[in-house]
C-alpha cells in the first residue's frame, strides 16, 4: 500500500511554557508523514528552500518516508512559523508566518505519487487541492483538511474540493464556521452532501469525533499532564488514522476499522504533543503505539 | 440505600432555538433528584415560596423523590432564573436571577436527610456546604458542586468546604480558575491534595472525566442533532451519577463502580438535554437508561 501526502514542509520556531525551540523540522506534511510511516509507505510532497538541508531529509527518511517529491526551489526559503502557547497550551499566538516558497506552491506530483492509494490533501488551498486530487486518478481513498482562512477566501473552492473527496478532517471550529450549523451531527451530515462519506471532527485537547451516514464514534484525547507543545498533533492524527487504514487496506472501510484508525491517529497525535515538533514521534517505536492503543482502550471502556 | 440533595429549587424562564418555556420547575436540587430518582431513595433539600404548588410537588413525587424537607417560606417567592440560548447552545445569556427565598437559605436537614448514606452538596454557598456535611454524620459519601461566583468571593471557604468531602465535580473552566493550573490533570490532583479522593470534571458538550488517585476515565457527550434545552445537564449528571453509585450500595466505590457512574451520569445528561426543563426526564423509563449505556458503549467502544 501507498500514501502520499501533499503540503506544507516548514520550520517552526516555537515557545511553550515548557520551554522553547529555534526552527525546528515542522509543517503539516511532516507531522502526517511522520505519523503515517509507522503503518504505512509516505510520499510526503511539498516545497522547501535552500535552507532545507541533509539534517531535515534524514529525519524523514530515517522514518522510511519517501521523499522523491519534496521540491526544492532554488533561491527560495522554506515556510517558516513562530509562535508561542500561553500557559494554558489550548491558547495559542502566531508570532510570524513567512509563506516563502509556499507561497507560489504548485505540487507536481511524480507518477509514483500520483499512484498512491490514499491521497491526504493537508491543508493548502482548496483549488490546488482539487488539482492535486484530479491527478491522483488512481487514488481509492482521498481525504482532506482545511482551516478557517479558505472557509473567509475560498469557500466556493472549498466546497468544490470537498465534493472530490471521500473524507472531510476538520476542527469543530471550522466545520461550524463552513456549514453555519452549530450542532456537530448536523453541520457533519451536512458535509456529507458534499459528497464525503466520512467526516473526522478534530477537538484539540477534547479529542476527535467520526461520523459516518451509519455511525458516530467519539475518542476523548488522552488526558495528558505536561503538554510541551501541540504544534502539529492534527496532522499526526491525521497521519495515523489514514497511515492505518492504508496499512491494513481498507480503502472502502468498514466502521469498525474507521474506529480503529481514530484510536490510532489519537495516540500519535498523544505522543505528539509530549516533546517539541517531531521530537516524541521520532523517538516513537511501533510497540509504544500498541501500548497506548491500550491506554485508549483504559480511558474509554466500561 | 438514601441520598440526600441540598440545592436550589427554582422556576426557569428559558429560550433556546427549539421553544421557550415560561416559569418550569428548575433548579439544581430538582434537576439532580429527577435523574437519582431512577437508581435510588432521594430527598431533596431547598427553599420554595408560595409560589410553589402542587403541580411542582407533584413532579418530583411522581417519580418518587421525598419533599419532606423542601422547606417553604411562607410570603417567599421562589428563585427564579431566566435565560437564553444562542443558535449554538454551548453560549448562554442569563436574562435576570432573583434569588428570592433561596437568597437567606439555611438548610434544615430532618434527622432522615441527615442519616443519608450519600450527600451531594449542589452548588451554594461554601459556608453552608460544609455546615450540611457536619449535619451529616452518618454520610459515608459525600459530594459537592461549586461555581465561579464563590472562588472568586469565597475562595478559602470553598477550599475548606472542599476539604471535607470524597468527590468534587466542577466544570473544567472552574477547576481550572481555582487551580490555577491549566492541566486538567494537574488540577484534578491539586483538588486530591485538599482531602478528595475522586474528582469529575464536567465539559459540557464534550462529556466529562474522571481522575481518581490510580485512574483516569473519559466520557465524551453523546453527540445529539437536536439540543433542545441544555440546562440542567452538569446537575442531571451529577443525580445519575450518585444515585446510581448509592443504589450499589458503592460507598467506598471501586474504578469500575465510578465508571459505570459515569456513564449513568452522562446519559442522564443526554436525556435532559433532549427537552425544555425537565420534560424529558420525567417521562423516561428505566429501560431508556440501559438503552442509552448501549449507546454510550456503541460511542466509545473499539
Amino acid at each position: 500500500m501507498a500514501l502520499t501526502v501533499v503540503g506544507s514542509i516548514a520550520f517552526d520556531s516555537v515557545r511553550t511554557p515548557f520551554g522553547e525551540r529555534e526552527r525546528m523540522l515542522g509543517g503539516a506534511a511532516t507531522h502526517f508523514a511522520l505519523a503515517a510511516s509507522f503503518f504505512d509507505e509516505v510520499r510526503a510532497v511539498g516545497p522547501v528552500g535552500d535552507d532545507f538541508g541533509d539534517g531535515e531529509y534524514e529525519i524523514l527518511r530515517n522514518r522510511g518516508v519517501v521523499t522523491d517529491d519534496i521540491e526544492h526551489v532554488p533561491g527560495g526559503k522554506t515556510f517558516f512559523w513562530a509562535g508561542r502557547y500561553e500557559r494554558d497550551v489550548n491558547i495559542r499566538h502566531t508570532l510570524q508566518t513567512d509563506l516563502n516558497v509556499f507561497e507560489h506552491f504548485e505540487p507536481k506530483l511524480s507518477q509514483a505519487s500520483q499512484d498512491a492509494d490514499v491521497l491526504f490533501l493537508a491543508n493548502i488551498q482548496p483549488d490546488l487541492q482539487r488539482a492535486v486530487r484530479e491527478q491522483c486518478t488512481g487514488a481509492r481513498f482521498v481525504a482532506m483538511d482545511s482551516m478557517n482562512l479558505w472557509i473567509d477566501t475560498a469557500r466556493d473552492s472549498l466546497v468544490r474540493a470537498i465534493g472530490a473527496v471521500d473524507l472531510v478532517l476538520m476542527n469543530d471550529a471550522e466545520l461550524r464556521m463552513l456549514t453555519g450549523e452549530p450542532n456537530l451531527v448536523v453541520a457533519a451530515h451536512r458535509i456529507m452532501e458534499h459528497g464525503p462519506t466520512i467526516v473526522v471532527v478534530k477537538r484539540g485537547e477534547y479529542g476527535a469525533a467520526l461520523f459516518t451516514g451509519d455511525d458516530t464514534f467519539a475518542m476523548p484525547a488522552l488526558p495528558i499532564a505536561e503538554v510541551r507543545d501541540p504544534t502539529g498533533a492534527g496532522d499526526s492524527f491525521a497521519g495515523g488514522f489514514l497511515g492505518f487504514l492504508d496499512g491494513l487496506g481498507a480503502h472502502s472501510p468498514s466502521n469498525g476499522e474507521l474506529r480503529q484508525a481514530m484510536v490510532r491517529g489519537s495516540a500519535l497525535a498523544s505522543f505528539n504533543v509530549e516533546d517539541f515538533g517531531t521530537e516524541r514521534v521520532r523517538r516513537l517505536e511501533r510497540e509504544d503505539i500498541d501500548t497506548r492503543v491500550n491506554a485508549f482502550k483504559n480511558l474509554t471502556h466500561f
